[in-house]
């Protein structure tokens, strides 16, 4: 098999692990200098392929790529950019044609979430549709936890341990006060449409009473009063009452709780400050002293509290995306799959992008609980292994070590082109 | 030296490291069997004395009392409740002499920051004015680090390092979405009068360029025109613009940015929403999309992530606490006392409480910057040893493991108290 280069790029939301894809995924290709020359990172997602923006992460030293296994967010930068369909937009994978020719590009690999994978997929289709020999993999990432086919997306674990460890720390500290201070306490997390992120929150306790005592998630429509009464009732029970919440929390007729009125590239509507608005619901409703939490960024960029099941995951997805691509196995998206709950065991099996794209994946009904506020014993069941185990990164001067890279970037050959 | 009892409790709001503090009380205690019969513990703070609900922490086994030194938050409860002064309110202080007479608690260690000082400096008075013998000594806390004559207060550097190191994250994070999404994130943290936390989110960069690009101090006024224009640099300049903001930024004339309107058991303003406050006004002046978290209690529970410097101090208070009351130091605060900082070195020293109490140190002028949105480098001398060090928690099952108390109730003796 004739040598050609590879072309990595990070897009969407970040995540804890997303680096820890893009180091499989450049170790992988290290491994088989006789068929992957040169790694391309595309500089922020789709865009850096679109203008010849290239990272040449060949230069990077072996110690510098070990490290993006314990770097959060896009060392390479990523993008929110969404590619249109060939038949109308031709341009712009012509223009793809061209970079991946220039530079001898045979292998694509798009490290990202739904939006992402649906840009991959259409990449994918250059071999066919326009007789460019490249083979497209995409390699999983969303703290969402919303891909289907996946058990589960790397980049969730490591939030599902931050927000359970979080919910677990503030529920002791609220506990302390709930005396002569605080009652309330509400830590709003994201998930815009899917609960995942609010569910592990609930794994921060099990017995009767323990908190959180409600857990409120886009899936179920908000009813005031029934959350209220339920308020009520733990702190008269308990003397305190945790919540959390999902950014995505809203009622029947589908109305965000908060909603800021501001949409992302994708049309997506920008959510925020559900926490104070169920605060200050309570305190209208109930007149109990509170306090809240919007943990935003700082949840999925935490990877000093990664779950270390959640990297090995992410490693082990970007591994496998260059075993596929040697395959030539275009198309494709590296899935992890669950052999056993306790036990928990996992394998990366190949599942083909087109049921990947444009999909997202709820919550079960059955893994929420009656009422509604809370998780069942499925839902621990599979929650639980994912936050499973530590991988603290290393620490220097006080604080986590990062991969400092050297971005070298690939001299441009083509003229240039505007998105 | 005859055997008498101990009684410890926590006040104000808690920390990650208040029963690092308590672990160290009563450890000392424990190897002074001859002195110190029984450490009884106010459940929630001083409330515990006054209504005669005290924990026998003699029945809690060493692995239990080992294990508060790295469980978060007040594990004997804590309280927001100040005793008002002995000629005006004579009969509590008498109730405290019946209840200290009934369970023969001779030495009293009241672990808080400053408003508990003053409790405790009240407390101190029992044996001079009320010919009860007691020695009273405070154990300093706060995240705050607003307490006079100690270098720094117990808590505060884990909370330091906490900011720290989700500022540094958070930057990551956005610095891989700023090309086409995200353009600033705002993170509020703790802080109402004094801006030292906010500083400490300083430490996560330090080159030309390296975020924070701006921290808003409680000590400077905060001038709109002058941050935006700070901002908008920023984001021309490095693509993307971070700030850590004090949930204590006012104005010139004193009002704050963000204002709920309620007041605690003190009378402290009840303070929050000052980032999506700040983040708004961004939008409006600058148009630029943005993000926001309120780390609110998850900076001060993150018991995951303390400082071992911090958790050292903690614990090394505790301990040196029972060593003034043994040897008779009543109206003490065992304090931090910094002999370098490179290398950084401490000691522990008695400071009459007299001179904490009710006494709060804001930062020294010279540690923030000229432009009054970063700190100087004296600043960081001052930050950096605290932070340095890690101490994680063990952890079970995904989780960080904490200490279960089995808070036996001391029976009572006394008749009901009301307060």
């Amino acid at each position: 098999m004739a040598q050609h280069n590879a072309f990595y790029a990070q897009s969407g939301g970040v995540t804890a692990v997303i680096n820890a894809s893009a180091c499989g995924v450049i170790e992988a290709c290290r491994r088989h200098p006789e068929q992957i020359g040169k790694v391309y990172a595309g500089h922020n997602g789709i865009i850096g392929a679109l203008t010849e923006d290239l990272i040449d992460v060949s230069r990077e030293s072996d110690e510098t790529i070990a490290a993006l296994r314990h770097t959060p967010a896009g060392a390479f930068g990523s993008c929110r950019y969404k590619l249109k369909d060939i038949e109308t937009h031709r341009a712009q994978y012509e223009r793809l044609i061209e970079v991946f020719k220039a530079h001898d590009i045979r292998y694509f690999f798009y490290n990202g979430g739904g939006d992402s994978a649906d840009t991959c997929l259409k990449v994918s289709q250059l071999s066919e549709k326009l007789g460019y020999p490249l083979t497209a993999i995409h390699v999983p990432k969303t703290v969402d936890n919303d891909l289907p086919i996946t058990d589960n997306s790397p980049g969730f674990g490591s939030v599902a341990k931050y927000i359970a460890t979080s919910t677990l720390e503030a529920s002791l500290d609220i506990a302390s006060m709930c005396a002569t201070s605080t009652k309330v306490f509400v830590l709003e997390v994201m998930g815009r449409h899917a609960g995942w992120i609010a569910a592990a929150g609930a794994l921060a306790g099990e017995g009767e009473g323990e908190p959180p005592h409600l857990v409120i998630f886009p899936e179920v429509a908000f009813d005031r009063a029934a959350a209220m009464a339920r308020v009520e009732e733990s702190v008269r029970q308990y003397g305190y009452c945790v919540i959390v919440v999902s950014e995505g929390a809203r009622y029947e007729d589908g109305t965000f709780l908060a909603d800021s009125g501001n949409t992302d590239a994708f049309g997506h509507r920008q959510l925020g400050g559900v926490a104070p608005t169920l605060a200050g619901m309570i305190k209208q409703d109930l007149g109990y002293k509170y306090h809240w939490a919007v943990a935003d960024y700082l949840q999925r960029a935490a990877r000093h509290l990664a779950s270390k099941t959640d990297v090995d995951q992410a490693y082990a997805v970007g591994e496998k995306a260059v075993e596929l691509a040697l395959a030539g196995q275009n198309a494709q998206m590296p899935a992890i799959m669950r052999t056993g709950d306790a036990p928990y065991g996992w394998t990366v099996e190949a599942a083909p992008l087109a049921e990947v794209a444009n999909r997202e994946k709820f919550m079960p009904r059955d893994f929420i609980r009656e009422d509604g506020f809370g998780i069942t014993e499925a839902c621990r069941r599979y929650l639980s292994p994912l936050i499973q185990g530590e991988d603290f990164p290393p620490f220097e001067n006080g604080l986590p070590k990062v991969a400092k890279l050297a971005k070298h970037r690939v001299e441009r050959r083509l003229p240039e082109f505007k998105i």
